[in-house]
């Protein structure tokens, strides 16, 4: 970002808050701003009210973590999901991206994170202890808690702590399978998956 | 964008509008959004006020065709500025990167575009006459210029046109130089570059 302002302090307070924007830097931020300003009508108008709406109208999900409009969340309260399945999930990111692949109706839980003892996140910090009530209140409703943390060492960490949690309360606890990715060339794998999806190979 | 809404329509219409932005295709506008929401009161409650201040205040400035938040904008009006040297650049974003240069303090013209006639862009779309008109009507205060049109045929195009067109105001028409990019690699310039680099090469 130049120190000297190019437009006016609003154009630029625009340019400084759509440059923390993950995937802008000062130099698209200022193309991104000048690209809102030529569409005021169609583009900046919109959006700010967009924003202001979303603003408004965010809520953090009281039983899943989930962000939506509405609390508890539109996941949660929809009646045609499976409510015997959990699907746990690190970030709120990570459900919208299992959501897009819509291979299964069921709930999810937002644990906000793995555990990262050098980075000081620990079981406190996420939403773990919320996972263990919901199972045990639930009266036997919920069946299966699968765990859809990335396969990140940090990740793996807080699925065994979880699974660990989880075995007093009789639920069963799956992960997600290691393989080669659909589309997948494997030049390009790592020798991890390669034997991941060799170990559990299936029949033709 | 997938085709099933997977947040609240607030947050879907975030995400769609911040789709648009140059440099931002959905996947990123979705982790934009989400960045957003989660940062709720540091970055998407400022940046919805921004984008409305925006949005109301900015204008298109009637002597240069800059955009600013006043009209005429802030480079018009500064006293500071040599009123005698005009730059054209063909878009605000040109300006706004020779402002950041700070190579020279004078006053700018925006064309809005290159002449092109494929893509039926005639003289008459573009701010011309506006620019002919402020030399004209300058009596003779504007003494320079500089035609900084990007190096493109189109570019080079409307830069001839230009010059054509001011060639009976008596006014001094340059353009930017052609050379080696600073900390630019030899091995990777055009042969073009290197030609005029060598042709217009300084004493030592």
């Amino acid at each position: 970002m130049s120190s000297k302002p190019i437009a006016g302090p609003e154009i630029e307070r625009l340019i400084q808050l759509l440059a923390r924007l993950p995937g802008l830097g000062p130099r698209s931020a200022r193309r991104a701003a000048l690209h809102l300003i030529k569409k005021k009508e169609q583009l900046l108008v919109p959006l700010a009210a967009a924003a202001k709406e979303a603003a408004d109208k965010v809520r953090v999900c009281s039983d899943c973590g989930n962000v939506d409009t509405a609390d508890p969340c539109s996941i949660c309260t929809d009646p045609r999901r499976d409510p015997g399945t959990i699907i746990v999930v690190e970030d709120v990111s990570d459900l919208w991206a299992l959501e897009r692949a819509a291979a299964m109706s069921c709930r999810y839980h937002v644990l906000g994170g793995t555990l990262s003892p050098l980075d000081g996140v620990g079981p406190e910090d996420l939403n773990i202890a919320g996972l263990v009530d919901r199972v045990a209140s639930s009266g036997g409703a919920i069946k299966e808690i699968i765990i859809a943390v990335n396969a990140t060492v940090e990740g793996q960490t807080t699925a065994h702590y979880l699974a660990d949690q989880l075995a007093d309360t009789g639920v069963k606890v799956s992960r997600l399978a290691h393989g080669v990715p659909v589309g997948g060339e494997l030049d390009y794998l790592d020798e991890g998956t390669l034997a991941a999806a060799l170990q559990r190979r299936s029949d033709f």
